[in-house]
Parts: structure tokens; C-alpha cells; sequence
């Protein structure tokens, strides 16, 4: 049976990718052996490093301006590290949208002043803060693009003098946005762009070297930039899928097409959670709601065995919710084809027929 | 033609080992998904990263002992900082037998106060230093065990009341030790365990918890145990490699059966190192070199040429020594066949009849 992968992440990668991935593993670039067992330090690898790195920047439009582009190891939760490390000296400005954006918040604070500017906290993370300010004083301030638990989305960021730095791990490459607006974009890649195991950042290196204490050799993105992402031995293979993946946006149009069928996929799910009168969308309003991760419960629990039946004999996974939430997520990443979210739908409606 | 593989690392891996691993790819444990797609905390990954776990801790004969094992990420680079954040509170004792001890010692001083015991660094690091005192005030005693880059391997290790730490990053699993006198061991995958991108932690929980800093979370490792290895998303695929390959070794029989396979590979090799007029090997003190990497030069550059095209036409791949070095590397981790060492000292005759 057809599997609709809607799992949060790690998540649906395309096809195409999955089959070179598994041929790479056995022969690699047809040398005859596996990509597991060669130097990173080969020039097939180093091509592989380079070319994930060009992809990145080219897809965003960051070619030539300033921007360096990373594969590193510890994911976004590194970075939230990494990120204090190497920018806070005065003050670090931040948005609280959930569980990911606190945890940014938590080891910030180890290393300096954090100034949190906005919070959702209020509200269970249930829509995304507006109208505030950012410190004069801000060396940067970070955000969360998108929030995989709550389900929530940023549509606009913030114009201010402070370095605008983005945790983008569950919507980078789902969308057009202005990235130059961004100063320091992380994300880890096992959402729109690969396997867990590599995270990407992309920094604009004028930002970089105006703090004043000493910074870690692996936490450091002036050594990582200065020895292209290779300073120790790179995640290999998780880079290389993530190439493979920014090769197949690349073939299909880049991020402006992708959009598209993004747009249509999240339209088709949210226009159902709103007009079936079983379901009710955890977001309330209507602009905050993510694209990526729609978070969703059924008004009566009794219906909950019949409906979770139903959809996996639908061929569905990953659709439970976050312990967080509760009810259920529908994660639409870029992988997932708008055939999986009409099974849904399907799904969803054939409930309301039976219930 | 049959390749020998004699790859420093990110190095060759059990053939059955990736055919396994190629399969996942397309289709994990016969779900119809590809293990690069499905959550962290399904019930089949965590059975991937709990039976890694337990497999390092059962080769090293050290289950139900204290200690615990970790899967992280960033590679022995980011231990090097780890190990100082969480250990060093009044001073780190360390023996430098090269590149990455050296880099080990720089991180650590950004931490506290560093003590180098013992150095090789007089001979370019091409024996392994003894007779050393270790501080009665030290934390910990960090030593590597294995010399990738000169070819040199301790022996010995001393017994001492400091924690005793040790980067066993290029011998891991290679023989059989005392595993109970260690405190913490650590070893990035991309030798003889699995491919590059994760990194194993044993650590002996009884020697946390006595620094005064704050650690932040991703550098903390009672945090990491806390988690089971699963503080934030782990490389899984890289990990479900590493516990292919110490499934493959536990078959094999452990590392009693793998250590006289290795020594069958070290003896063939140096002996025709020492026998061969053209070469000479880099390690002077027979009971200092690595068998796991044999370093070895020509003596006369003329028949360079000759020999590379030699080897290369054989089969053999990875030999060049590395920069700090020059000439030839073989290295010879569990996984290369005593048929592929047999190749080389083959091609190392033929030379030596035609020069």
C-alpha cells in the first residue's frame, strides 16, 4: 500500500533522492565503493560539500552577497549555542513562539544579557506576537520561522538594525521570503532538506568576530568558514542527501514552485479542518497558521478510535500530535505530495459521512 | 576490479554491513519507508539507538558497571571541548602525541589550567612517551590511543587516581583492554565503527557532576544520559551504520577474534616494511607502532612513480601518507581484509624485484 508520510521529522524525503541515496551507499559516483568508506578529504566528497553549500546560497538568492554558507553537526540545538557564542556581547534580543525558541532562549542566557521582546507564551503558542520592539542595544535578534509543535507561522520579520538571525529548521526552502533581510539563517536538516545528522547555517560573515570573548574552536563559524565546513570530519552522508534534495527543488523549479504546491496542499487541509464540523484547528488565527504544520483536534474524543482506524488504513503515519498539543499534526513538508494530504482529506470527510 | 581500501577515515566498512545499509534507504525494517524518513522517537529508531548503545557497552565488557553509552554528534573535535566543560575544575593532565592530541590540549585551556605530562613532539611525534608523572591534583589524565596521522598506538596506560580519558577515535574495538580502567571514552564513527557524523561517548557516571560552571545543554553530558542519547534529534543513519557494524563484529566473534586478525595485518606489513630495502618505516620503537596505521616512506623518491602506479593498477586505494608526514599511510582498520594487506606487501615485492 501507498504510504503518506505526514511524520514531523526527521521526514518524507522525494523518491528520486531515496534511490540515489541507497545506490551511493553501495557505489558510490560508480568508483566502486560506498560513500560511507571514502576520505572526506577525496575530491568526490569535497564536491559533494561544495555543491550542498553553492545549492543553499543559490536557491536563496544569497550567491555573492557577503553570505557564507555551512554543513555542521549538532543540529539547531547546537546553534542556539553557537549563535550566543559568537554574536552576544551587549544584549540578545528574542521572540518566543515554543518549545524551541525557550530552548534558544535557555543557553543564550548562559552567556549573556537576553532581552525576550515578545512571547506567545500566553496562549499555549497559539499564534504568532506582533507590534513589538527590539532593544536599541540588540546585538541581534532571533526568531523562529515556523513552530513544528503549535503549528504556527512567521509571515513577516522584523526591519531593525540588530543582526536578524532565524531558526528556519521546519520551513527553510517552502518559501519566497527577501533573505537578505536575514543576517544568520540555521536550520537543521531533516525537515525540507534531508536526513537528521547536518544542520545549515548561513551567516553574513560581516556580522561575524565583534565579540569579545574566545570562542571555541567547533563553535566558532569564523574557523568553520575558514576551513569550508571542514574543519573536522563533516557529516558525509547527510549532506550529501541534503545536495541530492537541493538538486531535486532545483529540477522542479526552485523554491517559487514549491511554494506553489505548498500553498495548495496547506489550503486544501486547513479549508477542510475549518468547514468539517468535527475538527477544530489549534491555531486560531488564520494568518498565523503554518504551511509546514497544521495542528488540529476532533471536538469529541469518542470519535478518536474510529478516526485513527480510518487513517492508517489509509496508509497514513506521523499524523499524533505533540504531547505539547495533543490531537493531531499534519506535517506538509516539501516532500509530501498533495495526493497524501487529499488521502486526508478524504479521510476527514469520510468521518463526518460515518459519525 | 577489486578495490583494497586503505582509507585513514572516513574508511572501509563490512561489505555486508552496506548492503545492509543500502536497504534501509529504500525500505527500513519492511515498513515501505526509508529510514531517512521516519521519526526519532519511533518505536524503530529507538530500538536502533538503544541497541548501539548496548552493543558498545558489551564489546567493551562493560555493561552494568557504571557506565553509560552515548551516540552524539560533532565528532571527537566537539569531546575535545566536552571533556574540559565537563571535567576540568582544577587541572587537566595531558600527554600529546600529536595533531589531535594538540587540538584537544588547545580547547582545554580555554576551560582551566592544562598540564602537559608528556610529549613525542621532539621526534615529530613518532614514538609514544613513558615514564611520565601524572599531578596528584589532576582531574583527569587525556590520552589517544592511536596516532592516525604518525602511526603510533599506546601500549600501556597508566594507573592513576585521576579520571583517565581517552580519544579512542582510530582503535576502537580494534583489541581486546581493560575497559573498566577508563573513565571516559570517546571515538568519532569513521574508523572502525560505522561513517563519519556520529561520535560514541562511554562515560562512567560517577565522574560527572563535580565541576562548579554551568555547562550548557549540548555540551553537558549528564544532560545527553538523561536523554538516552536523544537530548535532540541524533544522526540516526550514521548511528544505525555504527550498530550494523558492531553487529557484524559481535558475529565475527568480538574483539578477541578482530584483534588476531589485526595483528595478522600488522605483522605481514611491518614485517615486509622492515625486510624491503626501499622502504623504512616512520615509527622507530617496534612496540610503539600502530596496527591500525602503518606509516612508511620510500627510500629513494625516484621509484615514487613506479611505486604509485603499482599499488594504484593493484587495486589499492587511500595509501598516501598524510602532510605532516609524507610518504605512505596504510591503514588497516577492523574491516580491511588480511587478503588486501597480502595485495600491497605483493606489490611492495614486485618493486623491490623490478628496481
Amino acid at each position: 500500500m501507498k504510504k503518506h508520510n505526514f511524520s514531523a521529522g526527521p521526514c518524507i524525503l522525494p523518491q528520486s533522492v531515496l534511490q540515489k541515496a541507497a545506490q551511493a551507499v553501495t557505489n558510490f559516483n560508480d568508483s566502486g565503493l560506498s560513500i560511507l568508506e571514502v576520505s572526506h578529504r577525496s575530491k568526490d566528497i569535497v564536491n559533494v560539500m561544495e555543491g550542498a553549500r553553492e545549492l543553499a546560497l543559490e536557491h536563496l538568492g544569497l550567491q555573492n552577497k557577503g553570505y557564507k554558507a555551512l554543513f555542521l553537526q549538532g543540529g539547531a540545538s547546537l546553534e542556539f549555542l553557537m549563535v550566543a557564542y559568537n554574536l552576544l556581547e551587549t544584549k540578545g534580543a528574542y521572540m518566543n513562539t515554543g518549545t524551541w525558541a525557550d530552548k534558544a532562549i535557555k543557553e543564550a542566557k548562559l552567556l549573556g544579557n537576553v532581552d525576550v521582546v515578545a512571547s506567545s507564551k500566553d496562549q499555549n503558542f497559539n499564534y504568532i506576537p506582533k507590534g513589538f520592539t527590539i532593544p536599541a542595544d540588540a546585538d541581534y535578534f532571533h526568531c523562529t520561522s515556523n513552530n513544528t509543535i503549535f503549528g504556527t507561522q512567521m509571515q513577516n520579520f522584523p526591519d531593525t538594525d540588530a543582526a536578524l538571525v532565524c531558526d528556519m529548521s521546519s520551513d527553510i526552502f517552502s518559501r519566497v521570503l527577501d533573505f537578505t533581510k536575514f543576517d544568520l539563517i540555521y536550520a537543521g536538516a531533516q525537515k525540507n532538506m534531508g536526513p537528521a545528522g547536518t544542520t545549515l547555517v548561513i551567516v553574513k560573515e560581516e556580522i561575524l568576530g565583534k565579540v569579545s570573548r574566545v570562542i571555541p574552536s567547533m563553535l566558532d563559524y569564523q574557523v568553520h568558514i575558514s576551513k569550508d565546513s571542514m574543519f573536522n570530519t563533516p557529516a558525509v552522508y547527510p549532506t550529501y542527501v541534503s545536495m541530492l534534495t537541493l538538486e531535486w527543488l532545483k529540477d522542479l523549479g526552485g523554491i517559487a514552485e514549491i511554494e506553489k504546491i505548498n500553498n495548495a496542499k496547506a489550503a486544501l487541509l486547513y479549508s477542510e479542518i475549518d468547514e468539517n464540523p468535527l475538527f477544530n484547528g489549534f491555531v486560531t488565527n488564520a494568518e498565523d497558521r503554518s504551511k509546514m504544520n497544521a495542528t488540529f483536534t476532533l471536538n469529541n474524543d469518542d470519535l478518536k478510535e474510529r478516526f485513527d482506524t480510518l487513517w492508517k488504513s489509509a496508509g497514513i503515519s506521523g499524523l499524533n500530535g505533540h504531547r505539547s498539543v495533543g490531537g493531531y499534526r499534519a506535517s506538509m513538508y516539501n516532500a509530501l505530495p498533495l495526493e497524501s494530504v487529499q488521502v486526508l482529506v478524504d479521510v476527514m470527510q469520510e468521518l463526518k459521512r460515518k459519525a
